[in-house]
């Protein structure tokens, strides 16, 4: 948590942005189930029954965008294991990813209420776009100033990180934002091959 | 926090994932209590009454369902005390763990409203069942994977998690499941059991 | 974080149940303002007048209860700076304490809703009441098992820690149950000397 | 986390106020967004457009808001980064402190809802003046408290921190109160000129 004594006083040791970063990303992830909301008063067993049958598809959107924060929680973790110091434009791009990763409960709930309307699709597609823009500008930022990454990143994973395989993720977003327009209710299933691509990427 | 040097390289230290856990933990059990709905607006002195008597149940599920959490983040706990290194599969065994743990408070407010109705009977019956069944998953797996555990961890003790009482714990969450059906309304209380099975365990 | 190698393997480190501790305290504290609702729709400037002025008392008691939440968080980190080991039971006192913490903010909202009935004065006080009884006998059980702490804790201070003045705050909870019944909207008054005497106890 | 052996014990170790700061931060960070409630009940699509160029405004507070708490919590960590101890007197500045950032989420949604009114927008402009001025306090407490510091922050540094720029912020502070009672919907405006006094003073 603590800098060494002897390490460069560059920019600001990065424990505790970790720790505001892993509390933004755990109160988002918490709060997506709050969009799901259980029916008040007494209800009748069928009542129930459609609750459960008409909350499928938000079901659905509550593990994508769970799965799809703790995707761009690992992404940051894995940056930030190669960063050793943070610098005040890394930070200030740090607070913008959590700016925009704060928004996806609400981009969630918006989607999964209005399916059917682009605007509703076209904001959540935005808002995963923006979060990966940013995600790559950071590691494009700390990747290119040497004296903020730790001396253990070899040359070889430097440019391993840069692979094709990679800019699929982005390709699959833009895609998601043309859907958007076309078929909303669908403009999000570009993200379920986040998790092959990553595969790919790591084997 | 940070890895040593001469460490192995196999997966990622587990220091902020612990992190995310414990505030995904923190979060869900502190959502429950949300659960119990204070009336609004001005209120006699035996609606308030009523309130309290009417909520007795609700405050019996917020102490079992913050007690059930307190058991998974320590069950939890002590898998990652051995656990060294985190790698890709745990890793997303561990995001699959949270993505359960978060949908707690929304399966015990349906269960809390609607206790006669199995659907919600059998609603959190399954996710505290799915919990256990990725707790277990978790530590098969890393138990299996010795250059993940830390080389403290003794082959006795290795054996002695697999003790049979331990498998009393899913046992009690199928007779909560079956239950779900017969008599929802009490269908959790096998899990009240949970304490003294962990407490012959550990002497 | 972690354990030393050559520390005794008495129940767990203590780290990451005080990050549990510091996540549950830092929500509930956070969650208390969720209790004053702001006004919806349109507002004429006197109606927004009026919502603040009739919110001062709730003001009042974010401020008290966020304090006393600070205070309850400052006595147990001042325990477990001598705890050096935590085991089963010491833990568990400590899960009891956080499932009554969490119903803080409950209580907070009921009591400031609903001041002048005593149902509401008497949940809150002994709300508080409890933490305060959880509080001090996890330091009873700390301190009379000296394996669980620190080497660091003289003899001195463990009778210090058993001054007389340390008494007076139970007392001033004990005096808030019974105004509850009394005059329940000035219940909570006593706990208003609890920083003088915390002042008295550390001069 | 741990103090050094060898170190003075003047009060307590900053690691775990550390963590209870950046959990506040965090929450109050990201339950913000909550102040954007999505339209619920089916909605045609102009209803949802509407809801998107109604919600502008809001968009815009939400933005200020979380970069204010992430400047807030910046400088808090700055001042942190150079405290190695952490005094009674310090630590219920703190308090003081978080007490007045969990209620920056509602001073924003007042704010965002009726903008026009000077009651919400004195309210948010006294609420970031209180924050600047605990944290102006806690420095100048901690910086005339050599025994507080790292022994690491030069004389330089500390005549650095005193620099007349930094006390333009607090000016900024003072004209948004002002502005409160003459044009109440802009009043917020001297704020965006914070990046630019701090990129000064780190230059």
């Amino acid at each position: 948590m603590k800098e060494k004594e002897g390490a460069p006083k560059i920019g600001m040791a990065k424990g505790r942005i970790e720790a505001l970063n892993d509390g933004v990303f755990a109160i988002a992830m918490t709060l997506l189930i709050l969009n799901i909301k259980p029916p008040t008063g007494k209800q009748s067993l069928s009542a129930i029954q459609d609750f459960f049958i008409n909350s499928l598809s938000q079901f659905f959107d509550y593990g994508l965008s769970f799965l799809l924060l703790a995707f761009f929680w690992t992404a940051q973790h894995r940056q930030f294991h190669w960063v050793r110091r943070v610098d005040d434009r890394l930070l200030w791009l740090n607070m913008l990813l959590l700016l925009f990763i704060a928004v996806v409960p609400l981009s969630t709930a918006l989607y999964g209420d209005h399916k059917s309307l682009w605007p509703t699709a076209l904001f959540i597609n935005l808002n995963l776009f923006i979060v990966l823009l940013i995600l790559y500008g950071m590691w494009a930022y700390a990747s290119s100033h040497k004296e903020l990454l730790s001396p253990d990143l070899s040359e070889e994973h430097r440019v391993f990180t840069k692979r094709p395989t990679l800019g699929l993720i982005p390709l699959l977003s833009i895609i998601a934002i043309v859907l958007s327009f076309i078929i909303p209710s669908w403009s999000t299933v570009p993200y379920i091959f986040v998790p092959f691509i990553m595969t790919r990427k790591l084997n």
